[in-house]
Protein backbone atom coordinates (compact mmCIF):
# COMPACT_ATOMS: atom_id res chain seq x y z
CA UNK A 1 0.00 0.00 0.00
CA UNK A 2 2.97 2.34 0.78
CA UNK A 3 4.44 1.75 -2.11
CA UNK A 4 1.37 2.36 -4.17
CA UNK A 5 0.92 5.78 -2.62
CA UNK A 6 4.15 6.43 -4.19
CA UNK A 7 2.70 7.06 -7.79
CA UNK A 8 -0.72 8.44 -6.49
CA UNK A 9 0.91 11.35 -4.24
CA UNK A 10 2.86 12.01 -7.35
CA UNK A 11 0.48 11.82 -9.91
CA UNK A 12 -1.85 14.07 -7.76
CA UNK A 13 1.17 16.56 -7.26
CA UNK A 14 1.86 16.83 -10.91
CA UNK A 15 -2.11 16.67 -11.85
CA UNK A 16 -2.79 19.60 -8.97
CA UNK A 17 0.08 21.66 -10.54
CA UNK A 18 -0.97 21.42 -14.50
CA UNK A 19 -4.49 22.32 -12.59
CA UNK A 20 -3.37 25.13 -11.25
CA UNK A 21 -1.46 26.50 -14.21
CA UNK A 22 -4.14 26.19 -16.14
CA UNK A 23 -6.13 28.02 -13.71
CA UNK A 24 -4.00 30.83 -13.60
CA UNK A 25 -3.34 31.11 -17.45
CA UNK A 26 -7.26 31.02 -17.86
CA UNK A 27 -7.81 33.78 -14.93
CA UNK A 28 -4.87 35.70 -16.63
CA UNK A 29 -6.34 35.71 -20.21
CA UNK A 30 -10.16 36.65 -18.69
CA UNK A 31 -8.69 39.53 -16.86
CA UNK A 32 -6.60 40.69 -19.72
CA UNK A 33 -9.65 40.08 -21.91
CA UNK A 34 -11.52 42.20 -19.47
CA UNK A 35 -9.32 45.21 -19.20
CA UNK A 36 -11.19 47.73 -21.22
CA UNK A 37 -9.40 48.54 -24.25
CA UNK A 38 -7.66 52.41 -24.48
CA UNK A 39 -9.10 54.86 -26.90
CA UNK A 40 -7.28 55.08 -30.06
CA UNK A 41 -8.83 56.36 -32.86
CA UNK A 42 -8.29 58.48 -36.07
CA UNK A 43 -11.26 61.09 -36.97
CA UNK A 44 -11.18 63.05 -40.09
CA UNK A 45 -12.50 66.00 -41.42
CA UNK A 46 -14.64 67.62 -43.26
CA UNK A 47 -17.27 66.23 -40.99
CA UNK A 48 -20.67 65.58 -42.26
CA UNK A 49 -23.38 67.74 -41.23
CA UNK A 50 -25.35 66.67 -38.34
CA UNK A 51 -27.66 67.63 -35.36
CA UNK A 52 -25.44 67.89 -32.29
CA UNK A 53 -28.49 69.61 -30.31
CA UNK A 54 -29.12 66.43 -28.84
CA UNK A 55 -25.90 65.91 -27.29
CA UNK A 56 -25.71 69.20 -25.96
CA UNK A 57 -29.25 68.59 -24.41
CA UNK A 58 -28.41 65.25 -22.94
CA UNK A 59 -25.01 67.24 -21.11
CA UNK A 60 -27.48 69.72 -19.97
CA UNK A 61 -29.33 67.84 -17.64
CA UNK A 62 -32.08 65.19 -17.14
CA UNK A 63 -35.08 67.12 -18.21
CA UNK A 64 -33.35 68.60 -21.61
CA UNK A 65 -32.36 65.11 -22.76
CA UNK A 66 -36.09 64.20 -24.10
CA UNK A 67 -36.06 67.24 -26.53
CA UNK A 68 -35.64 66.24 -29.66
CA UNK A 69 -33.49 67.43 -32.31
CA UNK A 70 -34.63 70.37 -33.85
CA UNK A 71 -33.82 69.84 -37.30
CA UNK A 72 -33.54 67.13 -39.91
CA UNK A 73 -29.84 66.46 -39.65
CA UNK A 74 -29.02 62.87 -38.77
CA UNK A 75 -27.38 62.73 -35.34
CA UNK A 76 -23.95 61.48 -34.27
CA UNK A 77 -22.04 59.10 -36.86
CA UNK A 78 -19.60 62.20 -37.81
CA UNK A 79 -16.58 63.21 -36.70
CA UNK A 80 -17.87 66.51 -35.49
CA UNK A 81 -20.62 64.44 -32.90
CA UNK A 82 -17.59 62.22 -31.73
CA UNK A 83 -15.50 65.08 -30.63
CA UNK A 84 -18.65 66.75 -28.91
CA UNK A 85 -19.60 63.68 -27.18
CA UNK A 86 -15.93 63.04 -25.90
CA UNK A 87 -15.17 66.74 -24.77
CA UNK A 88 -18.66 66.14 -23.18
CA UNK A 89 -17.54 62.82 -20.87
CA UNK A 90 -15.43 65.35 -19.20
CA UNK A 91 -15.76 65.31 -15.07
CA UNK A 92 -12.80 66.36 -13.44
CA UNK A 93 -10.74 68.89 -16.08
CA UNK A 94 -10.52 70.17 -19.73
CA UNK A 95 -7.29 71.51 -20.77
CA UNK A 96 -7.34 73.58 -24.42
CA UNK A 97 -4.70 74.38 -26.25
CA UNK A 98 -5.86 75.90 -29.08
CA UNK A 99 -4.85 78.06 -31.78
CA UNK A 100 -8.28 79.01 -33.22
CA UNK A 101 -11.68 78.60 -31.61
CA UNK A 102 -14.98 79.86 -33.11
CA UNK A 103 -17.49 77.44 -33.69
CA UNK A 104 -20.42 77.64 -31.50
CA UNK A 105 -21.12 73.87 -30.87
CA UNK A 106 -17.88 73.31 -29.53
CA UNK A 107 -18.24 76.79 -27.30
CA UNK A 108 -21.50 75.80 -25.99
CA UNK A 109 -20.03 72.29 -24.86
CA UNK A 110 -17.03 73.58 -22.96
CA UNK A 111 -19.38 76.62 -21.30
CA UNK A 112 -21.54 73.87 -20.30
CA UNK A 113 -18.86 71.71 -18.72
CA UNK A 114 -17.91 74.85 -16.78
CA UNK A 115 -21.13 75.16 -15.30
CA UNK A 116 -21.11 71.40 -14.61
CA UNK A 117 -17.55 72.33 -12.41
CA UNK A 118 -15.42 70.63 -14.49
CA UNK A 119 -12.20 73.01 -14.13
CA UNK A 120 -11.85 74.38 -17.76
CA UNK A 121 -8.16 76.00 -18.66
CA UNK A 122 -8.07 77.71 -22.23
CA UNK A 123 -4.55 78.22 -23.65
CA UNK A 124 -4.70 80.54 -27.23
CA UNK A 125 -3.20 82.52 -29.16
CA UNK A 126 -3.44 86.37 -29.16
CA UNK A 127 -3.48 86.93 -32.07
CA UNK A 128 -6.57 84.82 -33.06
CA UNK A 129 -8.11 85.28 -29.98
CA UNK A 130 -9.63 88.55 -31.26
CA UNK A 131 -10.68 87.82 -34.34
CA UNK A 132 -14.76 87.95 -35.02
CA UNK A 133 -16.85 85.18 -34.26
CA UNK A 134 -13.88 83.82 -31.67
CA UNK A 135 -15.31 82.13 -28.62
CA UNK A 136 -12.78 83.22 -26.43
CA UNK A 137 -14.60 86.11 -25.37
CA UNK A 138 -17.71 84.31 -24.26
CA UNK A 139 -15.67 81.52 -22.59
CA UNK A 140 -14.23 84.81 -20.22
CA UNK A 141 -17.25 86.32 -19.85
CA UNK A 142 -18.58 82.66 -18.28
CA UNK A 143 -15.73 82.87 -15.62
CA UNK A 144 -13.40 79.96 -17.62
CA UNK A 145 -9.60 80.94 -17.07
CA UNK A 146 -7.83 82.23 -20.67
CA UNK A 147 -4.42 82.26 -20.95
CA UNK A 148 -2.55 83.29 -24.22
CA UNK A 149 1.41 84.49 -25.66
CA UNK A 150 2.60 87.60 -26.37
CA UNK A 151 5.00 86.51 -29.01
CA UNK A 152 5.63 87.34 -32.51
CA UNK A 153 5.09 83.45 -33.24
CA UNK A 154 1.62 81.43 -32.98
CA UNK A 155 0.45 79.62 -30.13
CA UNK A 156 -0.28 76.72 -33.00
CA UNK A 157 -1.33 73.90 -30.79
CA UNK A 158 -4.66 72.16 -31.43
CA UNK A 159 -5.18 69.91 -28.26
CA UNK A 160 -7.73 69.17 -25.43
CA UNK A 161 -6.89 66.99 -22.78
CA UNK A 162 -10.15 65.05 -20.85
CA UNK A 163 -9.76 64.53 -17.40
CA UNK A 164 -6.02 64.14 -17.86
CA UNK A 165 -6.43 61.10 -19.53
CA UNK A 166 -7.91 61.33 -23.27
CA UNK A 167 -6.00 63.46 -25.41
CA UNK A 168 -7.25 64.85 -28.98
CA UNK A 169 -4.70 66.44 -30.55
CA UNK A 170 -4.38 66.61 -34.89
CA UNK A 171 -4.33 69.76 -37.22
CA UNK A 172 -7.94 71.19 -36.76
CA UNK A 173 -8.55 74.14 -35.57
CA UNK A 174 -11.92 74.41 -33.69
CA UNK A 175 -13.42 76.80 -36.20
CA UNK A 176 -16.69 75.57 -38.66
CA UNK A 177 -14.73 76.57 -41.58
CA UNK A 178 -12.12 74.39 -40.12
CA UNK A 179 -14.81 70.99 -39.64
CA UNK A 180 -16.97 71.66 -42.27
CA UNK A 181 -14.77 72.78 -45.48
CA UNK A 182 -11.32 71.40 -44.49
CA UNK A 183 -9.56 68.13 -44.75
CA UNK A 184 -8.69 67.97 -41.61
CA UNK A 185 -7.33 64.99 -38.90
CA UNK A 186 -7.71 64.40 -35.09
CA UNK A 187 -6.20 62.00 -33.47
CA UNK A 188 -8.01 60.38 -29.96
CA UNK A 189 -5.65 58.43 -27.25
CA UNK A 190 -5.35 57.72 -24.05
CA UNK A 191 -2.26 56.30 -23.94
CA UNK A 192 -0.17 57.72 -21.20
CA UNK A 193 3.10 57.45 -23.43
CA UNK A 194 1.29 60.45 -25.50
CA UNK A 195 -0.84 62.07 -23.13
CA UNK A 196 2.07 62.60 -20.74
CA UNK A 197 4.43 64.81 -22.91
CA UNK A 198 1.38 66.81 -23.97
CA UNK A 199 -0.32 67.41 -20.08
CA UNK A 200 3.83 68.87 -19.20
CA UNK A 201 4.04 70.91 -22.47
CA UNK A 202 0.00 71.79 -21.35
CA UNK A 203 1.88 72.65 -18.03
CA UNK A 204 4.01 74.50 -19.26
CA UNK A 205 2.81 77.33 -20.99
CA UNK A 206 0.14 77.62 -18.77
CA UNK A 207 3.03 78.97 -16.20
CA UNK A 208 4.79 80.96 -19.45
CA UNK A 209 1.87 82.53 -19.97
CA UNK A 210 0.61 83.35 -16.03
CA UNK A 211 -0.89 87.27 -16.36
CA UNK A 212 2.25 88.17 -13.93
CA UNK A 213 4.23 87.60 -16.65
CA UNK A 214 2.59 89.62 -18.87
CA UNK A 215 4.13 92.87 -20.23
CA UNK A 216 2.06 96.35 -20.78
CA UNK A 217 3.76 99.21 -22.44
CA UNK A 218 3.85 102.63 -21.23
CA UNK A 219 1.24 104.05 -23.20
CA UNK A 220 -1.07 101.70 -21.70
CA UNK A 221 -1.41 99.13 -24.60
CA UNK A 222 0.18 96.00 -25.05
CA UNK B 1 12.32 -1.99 -7.75
CA UNK B 2 9.49 -1.68 -10.10
CA UNK B 3 7.71 -0.22 -7.53
CA UNK B 4 10.09 2.28 -6.47
CA UNK B 5 10.56 3.03 -10.17
CA UNK B 6 6.63 4.69 -10.01
CA UNK B 7 7.49 7.57 -7.96
CA UNK B 8 10.74 7.74 -9.68
CA UNK B 9 9.06 7.63 -12.77
CA UNK B 10 6.41 10.57 -12.17
CA UNK B 11 8.69 12.78 -10.51
CA UNK B 12 10.77 12.95 -13.74
CA UNK B 13 7.26 13.38 -15.65
CA UNK B 14 6.91 15.98 -13.39
CA UNK B 15 9.99 17.44 -13.46
CA UNK B 16 10.35 17.29 -17.23
CA UNK B 17 6.63 19.48 -17.61
CA UNK B 18 7.73 22.07 -14.88
CA UNK B 19 10.91 22.42 -17.07
CA UNK B 20 9.92 22.62 -20.03
CA UNK B 21 6.80 25.07 -18.96
CA UNK B 22 9.51 27.31 -17.39
CA UNK B 23 11.89 26.87 -20.19
CA UNK B 24 9.03 27.20 -22.59
CA UNK B 25 7.93 30.78 -20.87
CA UNK B 26 12.13 32.13 -20.95
CA UNK B 27 11.98 31.81 -24.27
CA UNK B 28 8.90 33.76 -24.52
CA UNK B 29 9.87 36.24 -22.46
CA UNK B 30 13.17 36.73 -24.32
CA UNK B 31 11.64 37.04 -27.53
CA UNK B 32 9.48 39.66 -26.42
CA UNK B 33 12.27 41.85 -24.90
CA UNK B 34 14.00 41.29 -28.27
CA UNK B 35 11.23 42.55 -30.28
CA UNK B 36 11.89 46.42 -31.42
CA UNK B 37 9.81 48.43 -29.81
CA UNK B 38 8.02 50.12 -32.10
CA UNK B 39 8.68 54.10 -32.15
CA UNK B 40 6.15 56.33 -30.39
CA UNK B 41 7.39 59.89 -29.97
CA UNK B 42 5.91 63.46 -29.31
CA UNK B 43 8.41 66.46 -30.57
CA UNK B 44 7.35 69.88 -29.83
CA UNK B 45 8.49 73.24 -30.88
CA UNK B 46 10.01 75.50 -31.76
CA UNK B 47 12.64 74.33 -31.82
CA UNK B 48 16.46 74.95 -30.76
CA UNK B 49 19.01 76.37 -33.51
CA UNK B 50 21.24 73.68 -35.16
CA UNK B 51 23.15 72.75 -38.25
CA UNK B 52 21.35 70.52 -39.80
CA UNK B 53 23.91 69.91 -43.12
CA UNK B 54 26.00 66.83 -41.72
CA UNK B 55 22.28 65.16 -41.50
CA UNK B 56 21.79 65.92 -45.09
CA UNK B 57 25.90 65.83 -46.23
CA UNK B 58 25.28 62.02 -44.84
CA UNK B 59 22.22 61.40 -46.75
CA UNK B 60 23.63 62.65 -49.84
CA UNK B 61 26.60 60.18 -50.07
CA UNK B 62 29.43 58.98 -48.23
CA UNK B 63 32.06 61.01 -50.01
CA UNK B 64 30.39 64.39 -48.24
CA UNK B 65 30.10 62.42 -44.98
CA UNK B 66 33.34 63.63 -43.80
CA UNK B 67 32.29 67.36 -44.40
CA UNK B 68 32.68 69.26 -41.24
CA UNK B 69 29.33 70.97 -40.33
CA UNK B 70 29.82 74.08 -42.00
CA UNK B 71 28.81 76.76 -39.13
CA UNK B 72 29.29 76.84 -34.83
CA UNK B 73 25.46 75.59 -33.90
CA UNK B 74 25.43 72.28 -32.29
CA UNK B 75 24.09 69.30 -34.28
CA UNK B 76 21.36 66.87 -33.56
CA UNK B 77 19.31 66.96 -30.18
CA UNK B 78 16.67 69.30 -31.79
CA UNK B 79 12.88 68.48 -33.10
CA UNK B 80 14.38 69.59 -36.53
CA UNK B 81 17.24 67.31 -36.53
CA UNK B 82 14.86 64.28 -35.55
CA UNK B 83 12.40 65.38 -38.16
CA UNK B 84 15.24 65.19 -40.74
CA UNK B 85 17.06 61.86 -39.44
CA UNK B 86 13.16 60.27 -39.34
CA UNK B 87 12.39 61.55 -43.04
CA UNK B 88 15.87 60.43 -44.49
CA UNK B 89 15.61 57.45 -42.95
CA UNK B 90 13.14 56.68 -46.08
CA UNK B 91 14.26 54.03 -48.02
CA UNK B 92 11.21 52.97 -50.54
CA UNK B 93 8.67 55.82 -50.21
CA UNK B 94 7.87 59.36 -49.02
CA UNK B 95 4.04 60.73 -48.80
CA UNK B 96 3.67 64.02 -47.97
CA UNK B 97 0.37 65.47 -47.17
CA UNK B 98 1.30 69.53 -46.32
CA UNK B 99 -0.76 72.36 -46.12
CA UNK B 100 2.23 74.47 -46.53
CA UNK B 101 5.59 73.47 -47.56
CA UNK B 102 8.79 76.32 -47.48
CA UNK B 103 11.32 75.25 -45.10
CA UNK B 104 14.56 74.74 -47.54
CA UNK B 105 16.41 72.12 -45.17
CA UNK B 106 13.23 70.08 -45.01
CA UNK B 107 12.68 70.73 -49.19
CA UNK B 108 16.28 69.73 -50.15
CA UNK B 109 16.16 66.33 -47.64
CA UNK B 110 12.92 65.23 -49.81
CA UNK B 111 14.30 66.11 -53.22
CA UNK B 112 17.33 64.05 -52.24
CA UNK B 113 15.56 61.03 -51.24
CA UNK B 114 14.09 61.57 -54.78
CA UNK B 115 17.26 61.15 -56.13
CA UNK B 116 18.33 58.41 -54.02
CA UNK B 117 15.00 56.54 -55.78
CA UNK B 118 12.80 56.73 -52.98
CA UNK B 119 9.42 57.05 -54.60
CA UNK B 120 8.08 60.83 -53.18
CA UNK B 121 4.07 61.76 -53.75
CA UNK B 122 3.37 65.10 -52.27
CA UNK B 123 -0.31 66.22 -52.11
CA UNK B 124 -0.77 70.18 -50.90
CA UNK B 125 -3.17 73.23 -50.69
CA UNK B 126 -3.47 75.07 -53.65
CA UNK B 127 -3.78 78.63 -52.32
CA UNK B 128 -1.05 77.55 -50.51
CA UNK B 129 1.66 76.22 -53.10
CA UNK B 130 1.87 79.21 -54.94
CA UNK B 131 3.59 81.46 -51.76
CA UNK B 132 6.96 82.79 -52.03
CA UNK B 133 9.19 80.60 -50.04
CA UNK B 134 7.09 77.72 -50.85
CA UNK B 135 9.24 74.59 -51.71
CA UNK B 136 6.22 73.01 -54.10
CA UNK B 137 7.77 74.40 -57.49
CA UNK B 138 11.31 73.74 -56.94
CA UNK B 139 9.93 69.92 -55.83
CA UNK B 140 7.78 70.02 -59.22
CA UNK B 141 10.77 70.81 -61.02
CA UNK B 142 13.08 67.65 -59.92
CA UNK B 143 10.47 65.59 -61.11
CA UNK B 144 8.58 64.97 -58.19
CA UNK B 145 4.77 64.85 -58.09
CA UNK B 146 2.20 66.99 -56.63
CA UNK B 147 -1.38 66.82 -56.48
CA UNK B 148 -3.36 69.62 -54.73
CA UNK B 149 -7.16 70.21 -53.98
CA UNK B 150 -9.59 73.15 -56.31
CA UNK B 151 -11.75 73.50 -53.42
CA UNK B 152 -12.42 76.55 -51.48
CA UNK B 153 -11.92 74.62 -48.08
CA UNK B 154 -8.47 74.07 -47.40
CA UNK B 155 -6.00 70.67 -47.59
CA UNK B 156 -4.93 71.27 -43.98
CA UNK B 157 -3.15 68.09 -43.57
CA UNK B 158 0.02 68.17 -41.82
CA UNK B 159 1.81 64.75 -42.15
CA UNK B 160 4.17 62.66 -43.61
CA UNK B 161 4.61 58.61 -43.91
CA UNK B 162 8.04 56.84 -44.20
CA UNK B 163 8.29 53.82 -46.03
CA UNK B 164 4.47 53.16 -45.44
CA UNK B 165 5.86 52.93 -41.80
CA UNK B 166 6.33 55.68 -40.02
CA UNK B 167 3.20 58.40 -39.19
CA UNK B 168 4.86 62.10 -38.68
CA UNK B 169 1.54 63.84 -38.02
CA UNK B 170 0.39 67.25 -35.89
CA UNK B 171 0.22 70.93 -36.05
CA UNK B 172 3.79 71.77 -37.51
CA UNK B 173 3.29 73.15 -41.04
CA UNK B 174 6.79 72.38 -42.72
CA UNK B 175 7.90 76.68 -42.66
CA UNK B 176 10.85 78.16 -41.28
CA UNK B 177 8.19 80.50 -39.21
CA UNK B 178 6.54 77.45 -37.11
CA UNK B 179 9.62 75.36 -36.72
CA UNK B 180 12.11 78.18 -35.16
CA UNK B 181 9.10 80.54 -33.68
CA UNK B 182 5.54 78.83 -33.33
CA UNK B 183 4.37 76.47 -29.94
CA UNK B 184 4.04 73.23 -32.49
CA UNK B 185 3.48 69.36 -31.52
CA UNK B 186 4.81 66.65 -33.81
CA UNK B 187 3.79 62.42 -32.99
CA UNK B 188 5.71 60.42 -34.76
CA UNK B 189 4.00 56.78 -34.23
CA UNK B 190 5.01 52.99 -36.06
CA UNK B 191 2.01 51.91 -34.82
CA UNK B 192 -0.80 49.89 -37.96
CA UNK B 193 -3.50 50.87 -35.68
CA UNK B 194 -2.67 55.05 -36.41
CA UNK B 195 -0.68 54.37 -39.89
CA UNK B 196 -3.13 52.99 -41.61
CA UNK B 197 -6.02 55.43 -41.64
CA UNK B 198 -3.48 57.87 -42.89
CA UNK B 199 -2.44 55.82 -45.32
CA UNK B 200 -5.81 55.16 -46.64
CA UNK B 201 -6.59 59.45 -46.22
CA UNK B 202 -3.16 59.89 -48.56
CA UNK B 203 -4.74 57.67 -51.41
CA UNK B 204 -8.41 58.74 -51.08
CA UNK B 205 -6.88 62.46 -51.66
CA UNK B 206 -4.13 61.28 -53.91
CA UNK B 207 -6.98 59.94 -55.75
CA UNK B 208 -9.33 62.61 -55.67
CA UNK B 209 -6.90 64.77 -56.77
CA UNK B 210 -5.60 63.44 -59.92
CA UNK B 211 -5.29 65.92 -62.62
CA UNK B 212 -7.28 64.01 -64.79
CA UNK B 213 -10.21 65.21 -62.69
CA UNK B 214 -8.88 69.17 -62.71
CA UNK B 215 -11.72 71.95 -63.79
CA UNK B 216 -10.37 74.22 -66.09
CA UNK B 217 -12.49 77.35 -66.86
CA UNK B 218 -13.27 77.86 -70.73
CA UNK B 219 -11.11 81.48 -70.32
CA UNK B 220 -8.14 79.56 -69.75
CA UNK B 221 -7.58 80.18 -66.27
CA UNK B 222 -8.61 77.63 -63.81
Amino acid sequence: MGAAGGPGRAGLVLGLALGSAGLVAVLVLAAWRRRRRPMREVLFFPSLPSCTEELLAQAAGPEAAARPCPCPLPQRDCSLSRLLQLLLSARRSLDLCLFSFSNPQLGRAVQLLHRRGVRVRVITDEQYMGLRGSQIGFLRHAGIQVRHDQDTGYMHHKFAIVDQRILMTGSLNWTTQAIQNNRENLLVMEDAEYVKPFLDEFERIWEEYNPINYKFFSNGSK
